[in-house]
């Protein structure tokens, strides 16, 4: 009974993300969906990821948390339009909240769109919302032994940010370790070291969104 | 109707919740439940607490992970039984985990049980096991909004640990900033300010579990 419903949950859920998926892709909007501990870099990544491209590309933000709007206020400082979405307790974004905010957002003038998701290594793995990739942002001072730890998130992601390497050194983090567990779950996955806060290493991450971006609007 | 689900497995979990407390209250355990982001410290927090408080109390220790055994080969170093759950995708222990893991514990030699939970701010909270209060454990290195956008953890804990305050200066983190945004959810919460990793601070913290110990004995 109970594994029926949760499965009915997931197929509507499904059913709403290719519905977000077929219109993002009908405007030629390319998105990103961030996933991320609390607190491991993910609206300060998202920040000098703005700075940098906004020039290049007309971009837009959709914030999920479970309450309050500091990370909408951050990211509505650096000229962009962005929507606020407060889960009021859930641990992930699902595609119909994704939906709600999509319908604020100027998607016929929007090239990127990045949704920043709750701050959950766990939960929003599980759950499209009609992105083109999720991005998994990890940072130093949580450990090493992360991707082992939570295997299905570096699974599904197709590109992984190793944050905070300002902090090596600081704390118990071997850069082998963590890319190997990483790639022992998924081979191949591009792993990009970088300080956001510091600004420091953004090159490989920028590039490689200009890629999906490129290969996106030939495709 | 999923509503209606969702709150039957709510109140199946705190019908074995109350059992798992019944039976630990009559073996005279006293159970903890730390709960935290992935990466914040609860390992080296409970390792350096072990070392400190294992002479004085009989004390076991629940690890859960989504997968996984490398916390509970760390804690088993320190000459304390320990059983690992590995909850297999859920993003929280449960009651009937627990309950599971009692079963190979030996409870009628044991006074303090600590529960380390899946790495996650979110979905523990909202999940009783039994224990005699929760603990939330917040690192510097996730920044000093957590308490503002995960109310739920802090305001049903007892106490907070902030941990790796030996990164204070090297990240943006202000300790007022932390301590107000907690309070102004729980107050009076007591806040232990601690480098588990340096194995600094850490009087305040283990004088509050004897404290509860003491308390938990008398009652």
């Amino acid at each position: 009974m109970e594994i029926k419903v949760l499965r009915n949950v997931l197929e509507a859920n499904d059913a709403i993300a290719a519905e977000n998926r077929r219109l993002l892709r009908e405007r030629g909007v390319y998105t990103l969906n961030l996933i991320a501990s609390p607190g491991a870099g993910k609206t300060t990544l998202l920040e000098r990821t703005l700075d940098a491209l906004k020039a290049e590309y007309r971009i837009a933000v959709i914030e999920g948390d479970i309450a309050g709007s500091t990370d909408a206020q951050r990211i509505g400082r650096h000229g962009v339009p962005v929507v606020q979405i407060n889960t009021g307790g859930d641990c992930h974004l699902n595609a119909s909240m994704v939906r709600s905010a999509l319908e604020s957002l100027p998607l016929e003038e929007i090239q990127l769109l990045f949704v920043e998701n709750v701050g959950n290594l766990v939960c929003p793995a599980g759950f499209d919302i009609g992105e083109d990739a999720k991005v998994v942002i990890l940072s130093v001072a949580e450990g090493d032994d992360k991707p082992e730890k939570y295997p299905l998130i570096f699974e599904r992601s197709s590109a992984m940010v190793l944050n905070k390497i300002d902090l090596l050194g600081m704390v118990d983090f071997e850069l082998d370790r963590a890319r190997a567990t990483a790639r022992a779950t998924h081979p191949d996955l591009p792993i990009f070291e970088l300080s956001a806060r510091k600004g420091e290493g953004l090159e490989g991450w920028l590039g490689w969104v200009r890629e999906q971006i490129g290969r996106h609007s030939n495709s």
